[in-house]
C-alpha cells in the first residue's frame, strides 16, 4: 500500500489519514489499530453474549445501544478508508473492503425488518454481523512460513484427502448395509456422517454400531483414522522444515549482504546492523 | 499404456478411441475424463441420496430412471474399453477392469430379484453399486511420494501395529476382569472393542468404566493412546522427508541433464527448459 | 544459587542447612529432596482422596490429622528456607517462595472459618492446598530443549491459534443459525463450546447436530480439526530438531574443547573425559 | 542364543531340537515357529470367544476340549525348551520362560477350584491364560530403530508427562471446585479422570461440564490437549530421524567394508554382495 502513496496527488490531510488508517509505522497508526481491534473484539463479544437468553433479557437494551455505537464507528472507519485510499474502487472490491462493508450493512438492513423478531432473516443478518471478526485478519502478517508451507504441500494433501474421501464413502456404505436403519444408520449420508465422526476420532456416540460385525468394522475405521493422521502431519512437517530453511537463505543483511540468518535473529551476526523481520 | 500402442495392428478408429478413453494427452481425452468423473460423482450421489427415506419416497422413481441411464453409460464405457484396449483380456482382469464390471453388473443382477424389495440381496447389490466410486482411483497419479513413503515405512509401521494389538488385547482382557458384564463389558471381544475406542481417542461413551480401578486403567489407556500416536507419525515424517529428498535427486532436466530440482519446479533452473512433472 | 554462597557472611550452620535444603550435590541434600517429594505426593493424594464421599466418612479424621502433620512439616520447611536463604526477601518474592507460602497458608486460614463446613470459602481454601503439587516444579530441570523449542515457535503457534480462533468463532455462529436452540445450540457461546469440542476431536456428544446441513458443517469441522493438528506438530518438530542440533553444538568438552557431542553422550569421544550433562 | 551352542557338550538330538525350537535359520525351525504362532492365535481367540454368552452356551464344551489340547501342546513346548536349552535355569528365569510357564499354569491351577464357576479366582486365572499372547513377542525382532528412538527420547518424554500430570491435577482440582458434585464431579480423583478423558481428546461424554465457567475451562483443556500432543510427536520424530541416520551409518558391507547403505537396501551398492538385514 505504502508504495502507491505518491502515484496520485494527495491533499496533505488525506495523505496523513492514510498513514494512520492503513499504515502501522507511525505512533498514531498503531493507536488507531489497537483501538480498532478493541472495538472489533467488544462488538463481536456483544453479538455472542446477546444470544444467551438470560443476558438478552437483562441487558438486551444496553447491548442494542452499544451495537449501534459500534455500527457508527465501523461506518466512519469504512467511509474514511474509502476517502483516503489511493485506489478507492480497488479497496471497495478487495477482500477487506467487502468485509468492512459486510460488518455494517446488516445493522442498517435490519431496520427494514422491524417487526420480524427472531425470524430467519434477522438471524442471518445477525450472522453477518459476526463477520466483523474477519476484520482482524488484516493484522495477521501474510506471506508467512505457514501459508507457504501449506500451499507447497497442497497437491499432496489434496491427494490424501481425496483418498480418505473414497475410504469414507466405501466404509459408510458398508456400515449402512451391515448395521441398517435399526441401529441408527438410517441412510448412506448419515452412515457417512458416522464414518467421519469415527475416522477423525471425534466419536460423539450419538450413533454407535450395535452388531458384532459393525463393531469390528468400526474398530478398523478407528485404527485407520488413528494412523493415517500421520500422513498430512508428515507432509506438513517436511514442508515447514524446507520452507524455514529457504526463509533462512532469504534473510540477507542489507548492510554487509551476508545471508543465512536464523529466523529469529534481530541483528546481522557478521556486521551487527539490524535485520528486517519479515518471516 | 501408450507404449503398447504399436504392438498389434490397429484400425485407425480403434486407435483414436483408445487415445480418447485411455489417454489424457489429447483434448478429447480430457473432455472424456471430465465427463466420466461427473457421471461417477452424480451416480454415486444418487445411490447415497436414495437411501434417505424422505428423498426415496418423493424422488424414488426419477432416481431409478437416472440410475438406469448411468448404468447404460457405464456399460457402453466398459464395452468401448474392452473393444479398443490393446490387450482386452489383461484389461478385463486388471483392477480397473473388475471395478468397471462391478459398477454395472449389480444393476443387471437386481433384475433377477424383482419382488424382493429391501432384502439383504438387494442391499448388498446396492452396496456394490457404490464401488463405482473406485473408478475415480484411475485419476490419482500413482507412483507418488506418499505411497512410496508408506511402503518404505511398512515394516516399522507393522511392528508398531503388532505391538499395539498385543497391548489392546491384554488391556481388553484386564478390563473384562475388572469391570465385568455389569458395567457393559459383557465379553472380552466387546472389552477389546472398548479398548480400541479408547486408545484411538475416539471415545463414543457407549461403554464407560464404572469402577474406580477401571477408571484408573481407562485413564492409563487414554494417555497411552494419546502419546503412542507419535510413533507412526514420526516414522512417516522421516520417510516422507527421505522420499522427497530422493525424488529431488531423480528430477533431471532432459536438456542439460542437471538434476536435484525442487519438487515443485516447472523449469530447469540451469537452462530454463521445461521439466516433466512426475512427482 | 550456589554462586551466592560467599556473598554475605554465613554462620557455619546456616551455610550447611542451605547446602541441604537448596542444594542437590550433597548426600544429605538428596535425602532432603526425596523426603520432601514423598511428603508432597502423599499430602496432595490425601487432599484428593478426602473429596471422595466414602473415604471422607471412614478416614476423614485420620486424614485431618495427617493434613496437620504435613502442614507443620511444610511450615518448618518454609521457615528454614527463609532462615538459610542468602537473600530471604528475594526468595519470599520468588515463584517458589509464593508456592511454599500458599501450600501452608490455607490450612491456617481455615481455622478462622470453623463452622462453615462445605461452603465455597472452605472449598477454595482446599483448592489452594493442592498448589503444593507445584512445589514439585523445583525438580524439573529448567532451561531444557522443550521449553526453548516452544519459545522459539511461539510466534508461529500464536498465529496458528489466532487463525483457529477466528475459524471457531465463525463456525460457532454459523452452527447457531443453522441448528438453533431446538437442537441444543441455545446461544453462540454454547455453539462455540460445541465447535471447540468438535474441532479438537474430543466429541463429548452432549450436543450433536440434528439437521442434515448441521451434520454436513459438523463433518467439515471434524475433518478440519483432524488435519490442522498437523500444523503445530510440524512447527514444533522442526523447532525441536533445530534446538537439539544447536544443543549438540553447545556441548563442548572442557578438557580438549572438542564440541558437537551427542545429546546423550556422557564422555568426550575425542579425549574420554567426562562431559557435563546440561541438555 | 546360537553362540552358546558349543559351550557345553550336547547330544546330537538335543542340539538338533534346539536348532528347531530356538532357531529360525533352518526349514524345520521356521515350520515350528509358524505352527506355534497359529496355536497361540487360535488358543487366545478361543479364550476371547468363550467370554461371549451366546458362544459359551453353544460351543462351551468344544472350547474346553480345545483349551486342554492347547494346554498340552504348550506344556510339551515348555518341557522341550527346558530340555534342549543350553542354560535351562537362565531360560526358566528369563522373560520368555516365565511367559511360557504362565501360559500353561492357570489351566492346571483351575483344576483345584472345580466347583467355583464364575468366581473371581477363575476369572483371574482366565486372565492369565491370555498372557499366551505375549509368547508372540518372541517374533518381534528386538534392537529395532523404534525401541532405541523411544529410549533415547525417554528423558524428554518423561519431563513432558510429568508436566502434563501437574497440569491435569491442577485442572482436575479447579473443575471439582467450579462444577461440584451436582454436575458429576463427585470427587477430585473423578474430576482428574474427567480431565484425562478431555485432555487426551477421548471425550466419552459420561461427565460433562454444566456451568458456563466449567465449559470455558473445558474448552481451554481441550485446546491444550489438542496442541501439546505436538510435543511428544516432535521429540520422537527427531529421535527416529537421528536413529535411522545412525542405523544407516552402521550398515557396513562385510565384503568391501563400504558403509552408509540405505535401511532397506539388500545388496551393497558398491560391490553387489548381499547385506545382512538387521535394521
Amino acid at each position: 500500500m505504502q508504495q502507491d502513496n505518491h502515484q496520485i496527488p494527495d491533499t496533505s490531510m488525506r495523505y496523513k489519514l492514510r498513514e494512520i488508517i492503513f499504515g502501522t509505522d507511525t505512533k498514531a497508526g498503531r493507536y488507531f489499530d489497537i483501538a480498532l481491534i478493541i472495538c472489533i473484539i467488544i462488538s463481536v463479544s456483544l453479538v455472542f453474549l446477546d444470544t444467551m437468553a438470560g443476558i438478552h433479557e437483562q441487558y438486551g437494551e444496553i447491548i442494542r445501544i452499544f451495537e449501534w455505537i459500534f455500527t457508527v464507528i465501523f461506518t466512519i472507519e469504512f467511509a474514511l478508508r474509502l476517502y483516503c485510499s489511493a485506489h478507492p474502487v480497488s479497496y471497495a472490491r478487495s477482500f477487506y473492503g467487502v468485509v468492512d462493508l459486510l460488518s455494517v450493512l446488516p445493522s442498517y438492513l435490519a431496520l427494514f425488518f422491524p417487526g420480524a423478531n427472531f425470524t430467519l432473516v434477522i438471524r442471518i443478518l445477525r450472522l453477518f454481523r459476526i463477520f466483523r471478526v474477519l476484520k482482524l485478519l488484516r493484522y495477521l502478517s501474510e506471506g508467512n512460513v505457514l501459508l507457504r508451507a501449506m500451499l507447497q504441500s497442497g497437491r499432496k494433501v489434496f491427494i490424501f484427502f481425496f483418498s480418505v474421501s473414497l475410504i469414507i464413502m466405501v466404509l459408510g456404505a458398508i456400515m449402512y448395509v451391515v448395521e441398517g436403519p435399526e441401529n441408527g444408520f438410517t441412510s448412506i449420508p448419515k452412515s457417512i456422517y458416522w464414518t467421519i465422526v469415527t475416522i477423525t476420532t471425534v466419536g460423539y456416540g450419538d450413533i454407535t454400531p450395535g452388531t458384532t460385525l459393525g463393531q469390528v468394522i468400526a474398530a478398523f475405521t478407528m485404527l485407520l483414522g488413528y494412523s493415517i493422521i500421520a500422513i498430512p502431519t508428515g507432509i506438513l512437517t517436511v514442508e515447514i522444515s524446507q520452507e524455514m530453511g529457504r526463509n533462512k537463505d532469504l534473510r540477507r543483511c542489507s548492510n554487509c549482504l551476508k545471508k543465512g540468518h536464523e529466523n529469529n535473529a534481530d541483528y546481522c551476526d557478521h556486521c551487527g546492523s539490524e535485520l528486517e523481520n519479515d518471516v
